[in-house]
């Protein structure tokens, strides 16, 4: 027999059902199971006088164990799972489950020790389905506008960019390191004449820090794209990515993000607002009394981007904005300047910094000269090559996966919106 | 002026096209340029006399460069490269090329050194456009039949399922490792209740070995799902799977492919034949002469595959063929056993064997039998863990994108497809 999914079930249809046992109750002429599939729950039904087979088979078994049911769903006005019951006619355990090691009081950390068994909540369940819907929407949109997929290394040669906070690989009779990012390889393919490319794929930062922000291993989705005129161009393109990627969850989640996470999927309106740092510091000083501290003019820190966010509501009505003219000293020697003015943005959403873009120096000259200004040497220039024969103009940006998750469903950690967090304390399971 | 592709040009229409110059040839009246982008190539005609100007921003610019150019398209009865060419406007200069240091006659390793500009043929950008089309085949018809996109760690505590061939990463003051696979997280979102789920991510091999099919990482497409009866199941869905990814292919590229690689998109037809191992090899041997060498007995060799895709043409005129029941000694663990016969498959393609798949064990009893058997000890405890606290029967499969495009293109090496190869010898660009 077929198996049906307990939200498609329909009324006084013989078919199969099979899910985890979320709750199994014996009572003096009845038998209680509240069965659980990743669509939903509902009560299954045993009249023990009438299915003694059906409570021979349960002999032994608890909740969490996994069985399949063939029977038929009837309404019930007595039933409080919606109203609906299972009338089973017969009974297959698949998997019985030992007691379970962790209740709903387990502290993070043992949560994540035992992700799978944390893994089964609707809440939990629920983040995985706005994820696969929010990077498809994303990615659907990049391809009709003639984005190619590609897959860098995440081997690398060389300490890449930063040339700090990179893991060592033992490499055979040398060594090798762990892609930060796929920033370089991604500009390659606009030197290869690629034009419009994407990535979703990992990122490795090796940061000795334990906070809910930071991790060793996540998950980026990179854009890179050629023949723009300037980098109001990738913000167009960033806006319209989101707009798409955040349709596609309220579409399909909407609802059950509301019920479950008591929030609203908002699709934000185009143009984001755009506004430069310094006429921001001004704005923020003069409405929150706002003063930025030395080491950070030029650049954002975490509390300038909490009130940026804010302004941003209070101003536009609007949950992001473009926040652009950073200080080339904080930005990348890779960011086009013009006038000495780094060609790109930081994009806020909800408080935090979600993307950094830009435009990309593809000048070879300019882009050794500005390395060679950030003190970078032997390890960017294999990079330098990409650049000196012939490489069209471009910009990109990328965004985090797991970040973009966690501020979309209000999650303090990103712990809780990653399939298995890494950080330093935390390689198992 | 919005830059328009070189195929969507239209007649008479004054747009901006960009794009690399193929060939440039100055001539007593004329100066010809071809025009390549993304999409195609078109030719520019420049009559020196009324354009002097333009003359003079070309100046010192030779092939490969980038330039835009605005004009007009017109049709010309006398233009070989489509009967059609470019009038330009205006000239601009985006990037000056230095003479190239390879030519069409480089050997594959100068070509490898130089990718970027070893991907600027059609052929080879034609590679990237295909596998863009199938990966989104693929993902597409798994996302509509409810698969959720998972993505696990690679950074992995223990030396994974084989124990071997494993790359080492300084991991602060201790050790991590790559994963090889994410077979076994696969197993655990299984054992976490989302039932079906797919990963497309990057997997990497130790192995020191240099050869056309060898390499340390590779992108590898994984599925997995639950509530299967058993394993015919998973070569049912990977038979929709396959078709779904080359239908999405000869939809988009059949034509070219077939202009550039001079070969047919096939879509194959369900259900692909499936024979045991112990009769394709009496098979062989009728038919072949093929004697199975001693070691290789209950497994299949590089000879055997290319002697069975001919079999699947020659009996069923199919490209396609599952072969099953192999000894038990030859699989993994994990593969579920029915009267000690692993409850897999391999499937070949076109002489090479593209993916093992199975039912696993979901029973922790016999999988930590199974795994003892082995030898396996202290590196799967954390996997057999995932089994202990209810899990759904389940199977599922992998397949390797790099090789995947190979065969579907012909191609003698995963080089060549890959869009930056990494061996052990090869870590650049």
């Amino acid at each position: 027999m077929k198996r049906v999914l307990i939200e498609e079930l329909k009324e006084n249809e013989e078919v199969k059902i099979s899910g985890f046992i979320e709750k199994i109750r014996d009572t003096k002429y009845m038998v209680f199971i509240i069965l659980r599939d990743i669509s939903g729950t509902i009560q299954v039904s045993i009249d023990k006088a009438t299915k003694p087979e059906l409570v021979e088979a349960l002999e032994g078994v608890i909740a969490e164990s996994v069985i399949a049911i063939t029977g038929v769903m009837v309404k019930s006005e007595y039933v409080k799972q919606g109203g609906r019951e299972f009338l089973p006619n017969t009974i297959e355990v698949l998997s019985k489950a030992e007691a379970l090691p962790i209740d709903e009081t387990a502290s993070i950390d043992t949560r994540m020790d035992y992700r799978w068994l944390d893994l089964r909540s609707e809440k939990n369940q629920l983040i995985f389905k706005v994820q696969t819907a929010l990077i498809n929407g994303m990615r659907n949109f990049l391809i009709n506008n003639n984005f190619l997929e590609i897959h860098t290394p995440k081997l690398i040669a060389t300490a890449s960019e930063s040339g700090s906070d990179v893991f060592e690989v033992k490499y055979f009779d040398r060594l090798a390191y762990l892609a930060q990012s796929p920033q370089f390889y991604k500009q390659m393919a606009m030197a290869s004449g690629l034009e419009r490319i994407f990535e979703v794929g990992p990122a490795f930062r090796a940061e000795n820090s334990n906070t809910n922000r930071h991790t060793t291993e996540f998950t980026s989705f990179d854009l890179e794209f050629s023949y723009i005129n300037d980098f109001t161009e990738v913000m167009d393109m960033e806006e319209a990515l989101i707009i798409a990627g955040l349709e596609e969850v309220k579409k399909l989640y909407g609802e059950k993000i509301k019920e479950i996470f008591g929030l609203e999927v908002i699709v934000p309106t185009k143009p984001f607002p755009r506004i430069k740092l310094n006429d921001l510091y001004q704005e923020l000083n003069k409405r929150y009394n706002y003063q930025v501290p030395e080491y950070d003019i030029g650049d954002m820190n975490a509390e300038a981007e909490k009130l940026t966010a804010r302004y941003a509501m209070e101003e536009y009505g609007h949950e992001f904005i473009f926040v652009t003219d950073f200080a080339k000293t904080k930005r990348a020697f890779y960011h086009m300047r013009k006038d000495d003015i780094p060609q790109g943005y930081d994009l806020i959403w909800r408080g935090t910094e979600i993307t950094t873009g830009a435009q990309r120096e593809h000048r070879f000259d300019i882009l050794a000269k500005q390395a060679k200004e950030k003190g970078l040497g032997k390890d960017v220039e294999f990079y330098l090559q990409f650049f000196k024969y012939g490489c069209p103009p471009h910009g990109g940006f990328a965004i985090g996966v797991d970040r973009l998750t966690m501020l979309l469903l209000g999650l303090p950690s990103l712990k809780e919106t990653m399939f298995l967090f890494r950080g330093p304390n935390r390689l198992t399971p």
